[in-house]
């Protein structure tokens, strides 16, 4: 799911993303919580209502972002006390308040509010860290089960939740439709051990959905991939199962041959708009003065709007010269290759042929380096 | 029509143009001179393919931006030495360069090169100045009538030129579809009698369009205004007028009733940047706390696909937020509201009460000055 951090995929209109087919997107409740801040989305009716998105949307609770873009935070076993990346002004978030922000923003998925466990942190330190989160992760179901009739859509629920509905019915569980789903947060460093412990207590409490968070902080991707396959034992394989933060289109296809089910991440929409672009032949950086009278698509077996109406030659002139256009046509493009990366994904589940489409990926992914082109 | 200096609109994709009606657009010369290079261009077939836009362009000749842009020029009776604004490298533009630029860059209609007078300009300084852009004229013309045939897209002329096709049957003299069109410059001050002098000798010396160069450098609005109705007496009723770099909704309806036919003005696009909205209730500043939570369309006699989807509240969050979609979105509408405006004027000169539709729009300026709103 493309990254819409505070109610926008960067340099994209909503009717673009629609025809891209995105069926949903992540916003940040730090973000919104900070500004518009998140009581006057629900006065607004509601985040889907606000940036006019009928499609689903998920909410990752703010932990991360306390733990990555404050100056300052404290810890303490109620929440965490930090400064505003903005204006330096002092705020609080812990379960409660998190988790009601986010039903006020009335996402159709939201995250129970986590610590993000820091890279490297010895085992000692991210076994209280898990086990913090373990407690929040309950507080956040009791508020969430006393308040989630609070959302601002109310009964009126539209089509957005139809990507919702799906998961709802793959559960064989389908919530009253005004329900939002909380999803719970495994952490554990990068500890194999906490991670299947903290897997287990999530479960324990009890989720329509798990989200593995805390990786991709850092960590040698090796690391992140070990740490997936020690906790996707220990998540139920009839719940959707959702890696955060993660990660390039080699990596997506990876983690889904791994069960993986959702993933977010900003990498196709940031790497856009430094000119980083994903094709069928690897990455390219559209600034290369080898592209300067290159006629040619951006990627000659991408169908996109961009590919099929632009030249390199264009893309590269529009990036040279700092102009906004090339980080909206660049967007598009990126996040219509991962997009059809997963439709890829999910036509080759379809015709039980994963391992041959991930090995066409594994062989791409090795030649794009061998050109000197890092996949990352 | 709209300004897309580097060959782009600023954040604006050539198809959401296409969609808003737009039938011409205004390149830089100077700009393109620059980077990505005029020839360069040709090489790429012509800035009508580099860009992928069928549908008109016109070209300045980069008169107006060395006077400028340009921290050091040089002005000869050959041409003006100028340092690129990008770099301080050194450059020189005259007629024969600057029409030969134009003609590497093949837009439909091209501009003589000028000099643009300054603002203050003793009428010495004017006249001497506007004698030597009418000397530039005939070289210009003369380089023209040499080397037309040297456009990229030769005789491979395609739904593009269908307005400039149609400005040719206006003048009664259907050319070559291989042709592109030189329109010459007026300039001559604030001076009325150097304005007259300028557009007889620029008549005189013939092209198939006239622009009115040189104002909006500074002047009073009202001088402005007198300028315009200084010259467009010697200007042929049946060719194209064009003002250039003018105005605001209302001047450009006004100037319309006056009789000029075509304008450019970067106004619609850098006001939306700077988040000032054109709207038939007037101009607002989307900034404005008193909109963080009105969920009311931006202008609510606007069918642009901006106003029908999204609410002032959403575009205030996003221009407070610094998000480059409140320049895509603003951008779209203002572009909306001037070509609706432009269609308005058209509808009422084909009914034939332009007078009506001109009261109309002084009413609404002065009600909008009242509010303090001010339309410029």
């Amino acid at each position: 799911m493309p990254v819409g951090t505070v109610a926008t995929v960067k340099g994209v209109p909503q009717g673009t993303l629609e025809e891209l087919g995105v069926e949903i997107l992540l916003a940040n409740t730090y973000h919104l919580f900070l500004r518009p801040g998140t009581e006057t989305i629900r006065k607004l009716g509601g985040l889907h209502r606000f940036m006019s998105w009928e499609r689903s949307i998920l909410t990752d609770s703010g932990g991360y972002q306390v733990f990555s873009l404050s100056d300052f935070r404290k810890v303490r076993e109620e929440g965490v006390e930090f400064r505003s990346h903005l204006d330096g002004a002092l705020h609080f978030l812990g379960p409660e308040n998190a988790t009601a922000a986010q039903i006020a923003l009335g996402a159709d998925i939201i995250m129970a509010f986590d610590e993000c466990t820091e890279y490297p942190a010895d085992r000692d330190h991210a076994a209280k860290s898990m086990e913090m989160t373990a407690r929040w992760a309950g507080r956040c179901k009791k508020y969430f089960e006393e308040h989630k009739q609070e959302v601002p859509w109310g009964s009126a629920v539209g089509p957005r939740s139809s990507a919702v509905a799906g998961l709802a019915v793959a559960n064989d569980k389908r919530p009253t439709t005004a329900d939002q789903l909380l999803f719970g947060i495994v952490q554990g460093g990068m500890h194999a051990d906490l991670r299947r412990e903290s897997a287990e207590r999530t479960v324990e409490i009890g989720f329509p959905g798990y989200a593995i968070g805390g990786l991709s902080v850092g960590e040698p991707r090796e690391l992140t991939r070990e740490m997936v396959e020690a906790t996707l034992p220990h998540l139920p394989r009839d719940r959707p199962r959702h890696l955060m933060g993660v990660g390039t289109p080699e990596e997506i296809v990876e983690y889904t041959a791994r069960g993986v089910d959702m993933m977010d991440c900003v990498l196709p929409t940031r790497a856009a708009r430094h000119g980083l672009l994903y094709t069928s032949e690897g990455k390219l950086a559209i600034k290369n003065a080898r592209f300067a009278q290159d006629e040619g698509p951006l990627d000659p077996r991408c169908g996109c709007r961009v590919c099929a109406r632009y030249s390199r030659a264009y893309l590269r002139h529009l990036y040279s010269s700092g102009e906004t256009l090339a980080a909206v046509l660049n967007t598009i493009h990126n996040l219509a290759f991962y997009l059809d990366t997963m439709r890829q994904v999910r036509q080759s589940i379809k015709l039980g042929d994963l391992e041959g489409f991930l090995s066409g990926v594994r062989s791409r992914s090795l030649n794009s380096s061998a050109q000197g082109e890092d996949p990352a």
